[in-house]
Order: structure tokens, then C-alpha cells, then sequence
């Protein structure tokens, strides 16, 4: 086997078979192959494609590249949710403890945010001692004590994705199908979940645009995960705007321990319920969606997911006092509110840009190597469709540093288009690819 | 601007500035841009290509990452001639004193062979004493005492395109009209001919295996010439079988003597002729194609042009005797006779698999550091159309390591179809682009 053969080959639109597939990644994870075949091939694949069992070789050669997570110690069916990248997407944090305090076990390895989206473990880190790095002992341990732990992923998962990723990049091979859903789904089978349920965001803050191409990714990754003997399920959910009100870490904390005090966003929450129901439903806790959903609110409403959370903080080292009182976690210096410079309906929010307006604030990440500070975000007054007068308050931004507030500021109006009419209604949910 | 930016560009189909490629090359050139970068962008315009002013942009900033040569001191308008690559193709041992006795002066860079392909430098070499390094001012003198001078080609001519071409060739994105296109003119443009004659290939010894590839290609070059103040002209010609009969270095020297003594196959006669007609015809020495084809015709029967080419070799210090003498070429110890396993008419040579196995013989290069045999290579007995009896000879392998004999043997017996009827005659010279 040789690299500009197979390049050739996938440029000119044949299919490759897994074992040329594996040698590839074996030995461009080892160092063999450099990077510059590797990105005229994934240029190529850009262009291509991949067929299902090119994707199969793919994703099972990037999970063999590293360690593959063994949770069989922990009792009953684990199931694990991803999402695709969202703004002010919180569902993680509310959907943990949820689901756990409904009986299902959740051993859950997660990440940290880059460019305008967020991430799982800067959330939790923004909890005053919180313990982001679990050994495989402790995780098991407290799973088995509490029914709940996450880590921050380590750096042997998968490190075939890290390369990959990396050069991706910065080579303008992201936006490719079969390289998104290899990606994600080798990452969510080495970290051993028996079942995964994802949130394929659309709309104008997701990787995916358009329906056609989040349906096109959510079916991908479904049919990798069964072809993988993982129970797998896809709800495809809008991100035209951003999901809550908060962006920002702690503000994050804030918006879902709302939702688990049984209050928060209906948007936030209806998506909560949505995934959580299909996480009961893999495991086999639940006769129906219906019967899944009622639980879930019964969780919700009547304490059992807060306590859970508040058991979970403790666990993790955390000071448990936050979940009751949210003013325990960290807080700007200042908050300045934004106002809308005209009067309209909001028939237009790029969620995008106000993922990077919170990061040019502080709350995220321009490169890996960021520091980001916890305290800061924008708090959203106004949702789509709402009515907001000229003057009238848009947001309200938390802010430790004002270096970069009026670039912020700009980018964050210009996310915003008002009309004289209200806007067509959208779903929060499209739908469910099973 | 940066390289990711311009990468999506491309291939989103988009069109790029003039500046933007300028500064693409100028950074590559430096080292500023990987080459992982670099190869995504090849491999975008393999799929995307590049319009005229993309190209010609391309083109320029190739020229100016090195140096640009001047042959101004010498009077008149200097002609130089390039082939894509072909097989037993000694078209410029001919055409370089034939257009010199002519009176065109001819200064020429040329390069070595890779692959399946002979290069002139090489076939230089194989006449003893021949100096193939000349300096600045060696070349502008022999120009005017002789009319003629041919050096090897440095390493400052365009090293941008030394390092885009060591890329595409291991990232399989050769194959893209204008990035050949732009190579090719690039090295014309820096190495100073005020005219240029193209002979593009086409067929299945050839970089172009069709004709509306072969014509896209030699449009393209045209175009380039031109933009960049060249006189110009491209003529397309068959390679679906090699043009002589001889493939290595001393016996293509030997088949260059026979044409320039008014022998020699009829089919190398007659593309020098096309050619050297539109060499004198870009240069102002003759008013019609007629009256050029005639004068080349006068020179090559009347011994005017191998009167040069002893000149010619003299100045260059190799042995002129040579001219008279071909015996003095160096020659293998064996010749081995290849016979056909089976009678029928010729009806397909695959040129590519003759040039490889010269190449396996020792006449050419696998990879740039191989060593070369002058004295080997393989001599033709039979032409497409002509008919072979079983156990008749097909051709003479000049050998003095029988190492891959066997292998080349194989390849080159690979090369033949054989078909009870003779095959419908097809043209040698396609068509010309000016």
C-alpha cells in the first residue's frame, strides 16, 4: 500500500477498502505518513465522499489508534449524549444528573469549548473546587455510589482525532460528512457508552446549515453507532438562535440549575426532555416516550434531578451549596446592558455570532491555548419572534475586561435582524432519526 | 490575509485575486506556509481548477520566486521549444542545430529524464566530453559565435515550482491542467525565449490521454504566453506510440545523427519539421509555413544541419567526431533480442510501458538520485500498423545489467496488442494552436 495511490484512487471517486483505510490511519497516527498527504486526502474526501463502509473502516481505525474505555464494572445500560455544538446549550449539565437520578447510569467523558461553542468541563470548573479529572477507579467507584461522573477527556482517547482534528483545521476540511461523524462517533465508542443518543444542532449556529445536510450527518452517525453494536439514536434540533438565555460558564451553571429546580428557559428545557426521554428509552427505562417524558418531569418538578446535581457537585470535590444558592459561583465586576438601536420583531438571531461575542468577552476560547475567565458572558433578554422597542434592553453583558467590548458589542448587534412583522414560528425539534 | 481562508475559497469554487495568489507563493517559497496547507490547496484545484487570470497570476508569481534570465545581449528573436514528455522523443537534439543553421539563434535550459520520460541533458552526456554546466556568459558567447548553446537547468530558475512540483508529485495533483500549465510556462517565461514552440503529447505515452484534454492544456499555455509578451504556438502530437525508434541516451543521439544526416524515422523527421517550421515562423525567418518547411528540408538533406550539431557538440567540449562516427557512443556489452510471442497486426503500443522498461534496463530514473547507463535502452523494429510474425523481433534491448531483464522484458511485451486486421491509420500531428 502506498499513500499517493490510495489519495489518487479517493480523488478519483473509487471506493477504498478497510484494510487500506487502517493501514492509513495506523500510519499516519504512528508518524509514517505526513501531514501533507494527509490533507490532500481529506481535501479529496471533502470532494468524494465516503460510502458506509469506508466510514466504518474510518471510525474503527480511529478508535483502535488509542484506548478504548471498559465500563462493563458499572451495572445496567450506560448511555452517553453529544452534541454537535451549540450557544447557550446547557442540556448537558441538566441532562447528567437528570437522567441518573431516573435510574440510568451516566459515566460521561467530556470536553471543553472551542470558538463560539462551549464546553461541558469549563461549565463544571466554573463550580468553586469542582474536580474536572477522574481516574477510571474513581469514576467507577462513584458511578456506582451516586449513578454519575464526568471527566475531562484524556489524551489518549482517540488520538488519531486529535491529529486529524488538528489538521482539519487549519486546511478547511471540516466541514466534510464522513469526516464529522467519524469524529464524533470513534470518540463516544472508545469512551465506552452502550448506548449514545445525539443532538444534531441546524441552523445558522451549528457546523450543519440546512436540514438535508443535519439529516444527512444524523443518519450517518446512527448507522455507524449500530454497525459498531451501539444502541444509537439522532434528535435534530434547531440552532437558529441560542438554546437558553446564558452564555458564559457560570452563567451556564446558573440557567441549569434553574431547569433542574423545575423553572429555567421552555426551549432549554422541551430539548432536555426530548434527549433525556431517548436516553430512558435505549436503556430500557422506559415502556414509551410518553411515560419517559412524565418521569423526567416528575424529576424535575419535584427536587430528585437538583438533589442529584447537588450530590454530584459534592462527589466531584465541589461546593454542594451552589446548587441552592447560584450566588455562591463566580460573578463580574460588571454588568453593562445592551440596547437595541431600533424597534421590531426579531425575525433573525445568528447564534454564531453571539458565541463569539462571549468569546471576545472572555467566556471562550479563540485558540486552544486561551485563558478564559468563568465569570463572564451575556445574559440574552430577547428571544425570536419577541417584540423589543428601540432603547429597550437586548442583553445584558458580564464583563471582568473591557479591552474588547465594542468589537464584542458590534458583533453581537449585527447578530440581530428585526422586521416590522412577526416572524413564521420554527421548531425547537425536527426530528428523531432512529 | 490566511492560508485556510484561501483554501476554503478555492473550494467553495471561488475565484482568488491576483495578490492573493502572489502572496500564496511568495510565503510557500519562504517556508511561511506548510506544505499540508499547501497540498489541501493542489488537491482543491484539482477539483475547483483556476481561471485564465488565476493562472496567469500563479504563473507570474512562480517566475519571480527566483531568478529571471536575460539573453538581450544576443541579437534576435530567441526561439525556445518545449515538449510535455514523451517517449524516443529527440525532437530538440534535432530542432536546436537544425533552427540554428537556419540562422534563429537557439539558447536553450533544458533538464534530465524522470520516470518514463528521457531528457535532453542526459542524451547530452552520453557524447563523451560533453559540458552541460555553462555559465551566463559562456551561453551568450557561444550564442553569437555558433548561434546555439545548451546548459542544464539551475536551481534558481523557479525554485517555487521545484518544491510545488516535489509536492504534487507524492499528494497525486499532477494532473491538473493549470498547474501544468503554469509549471511549464513558468520555467519558458524565467529561462528568457522571446518565442515559444509547445509540443503537447497526447495519447498513452502522454500526460494528456485525450485530445479535448490535450487542446485544453495547449489553449491554456497559449493564453499564458502570450499574457506574459511571449510569441506563442502550441502543436498537438501523437504519443500513443513513441515518435522514434530509439529509447536511452546514446541511441537517441544516434537517431538524432540519422534525421539530421536526411534519415531517420519518418515520423521524427516529420514532427521536427512541424515544429521547426513554426520556430522559423515565430522568429520572422520565413513568411509562410511552406517556405519554412522547405528551408528545414534543404538543411537536413543538404548536411547543413549536422554540420551545426558538430559545431555544436565542439563548442561543448565533446568529441565531434561523434557526428560522423555514432559508433563512438558508448554501447552495451549485450543486445539481447526481443521476439513477439504471437503474429498480428500492431494495433496499440502503449508508450509509457516502453519508456518504463528502458527505465527498469538503467536508461532512465525511478526516483531523481537513481544512476543512468547512457549506453542502454531499447531499439524498435516494428511501428503501430506494421505486421509481426510469432518469433519475429519486436525489438533490441541494449543491456549491460540483467538485473530486471526479466521484469522489463514482461513490461514491454505488456505494451503490444496484436489484432488480425490492420488498424485504421492515425494522424501524427493533431492540430496546431496559435
Amino acid at each position: 500500500m502506498n499513500m499517493p495511490d490510495l489519495i489518487r484512487r479517493k480523488r478519483d471517486g473509487e471506493t477504498l477498502r478497510p484494510p487500506e483505510i487502517e493501514w492509513m490511519i495506523r500510519e499516519y497516527t504512528g508518524g509514517a505518513i505526513p501531514d501533507y498527504q494527509m490533507a490532500a486526502f481529506l481535501m479529496a474526501v471533502y470532494f468524494r465522499g465516503l460510502n458506509r463502509e469506508e466510514t466504518a473502516a474510518l471510525t474503527r481505525a480511529m478508535v483502535a489508534s488509542g484506548e478504548e474505555m471498559d465500563w462493563s464494572a458499572i451495572p445496567g445500560v450506560k448511555v452517553d449524549k453529544h452534541s454537535t455544538g451549540g450557544v447557550a446549550d446547557t442540556t448537558t449539565l441538566v441532562l447528567a444528573p437528570l437522567v441518573a437520578a431516573a435510574g440510568v447510569p451516566v459515566v460521561k467523558m467530556s470536553g471543553r469549548g472551542l470558538g463560539h461553542t462551549g464546553g461541558t468541563i469549563d461549565k463544571l470548573e466554573a463550580i468553586p473546587g469542582f474536580r474536572v479529572h477522574l481516574s477510571r477507579e474513581e469514576m467507577v467507584r462513584q458511578v456506582k455510589e451516586i449513578g454519575l461522573a464526568i471527566t475531562a477527556q484524556t489524551g489518549n482517547l482517540v488520538p488519531a482525532d486529535g491529529k486529524l482534528y488538528a489538521l482539519r483545521d487549519v486546511t478547511a476540511t471540516v466541514e466534510s460528512i464522513p469526516l464529522i461523524a467519524s469524529s464524533v462517533m470513534s470518540k463516544k465508542i472508545a469512551a465506552g457508552a452502550d448506548a449514545i443518543v445525539l443532538d444534531v444542532k441546524v441552523g445558522s449556529g451549528a457546523f450543519m446549515p440546512d436540514l438535508a445536510s443535519a439529516r444527512e450527518l444524523a443518519r450517518t452517525m446512527v448507522d455507524l453507532g449500530r454497525e459498531m453494536g451501539r444502541r444509537t439514536v439522532a434528535v435534530i434540533t434547531n440552532m437558529d438562535e441560542p438554546l437558553g438565555m446564558m452564555v458564559g460558564n457560570a452563567l451556564e451553571v446558573k440557567e441549569a440549575l434553574a431547569v433542574l429546580r423545575g423553572g429555567g428557559p421552555k426551549e432549554l428545557r422541551e430539548v432536555c426532555l426530548t434527549l433525556g426521554a431517548r436516553m430512558l428509552l435505549l436503556a430500557g427505562a422506559a415502556g414509551s416516550e410518553g411515560e419517559a417524558r412524565r418521569r423526567l418531569e416528575d424529576l424535575l418538578d419535584g427536587g430528585e434531578a437538583l438533589a442529584k446535581f447537588r450530590q454530584f457537585i459534592a462527589a466531584q470535590g465541589g461546593n454542594p451549596e451552589v446548587a441552592d444558592r447560584p450566588e455562591l459561583l463566580p460573578a463580574t465586576r460588571e454588568q453593562i446592558t445592551i440596547t437595541s438601536p431600533a424597534g421590531g420583531y426579531i425575525s433573525s438571531v445568528r447564534a454564531r455570532l453571539i458565541g463569539e461575542a462571549a468569546m471576545l468577552l472572555g467566556a471562550g476560547r479563540a485558540i486552544k491555548e486561551s485563558v478564559i475567565d468563568p465569570a463572564v458572558g451575556i445574559e440574552l433578554k430577547k428571544r425570536y419572534g419577541d417584540y423589543v422597542n428601540a432603547s429597550e434592553p437586548l442583553a445584558v453583558f458580564h464583563v471582568n475586561d473591557r479591552t474588547n467590548l465594542e468589537t464584542a458589542r458590534k458583533k453581537f448587534l449585527a447578530a440581530y435582524t428585526l422586521a416590522p412583522e412577526p416572524p413564521s414560528p420554527r421548531p425547537l425539534v425536527y426530528e428523531v432519526i432512529d
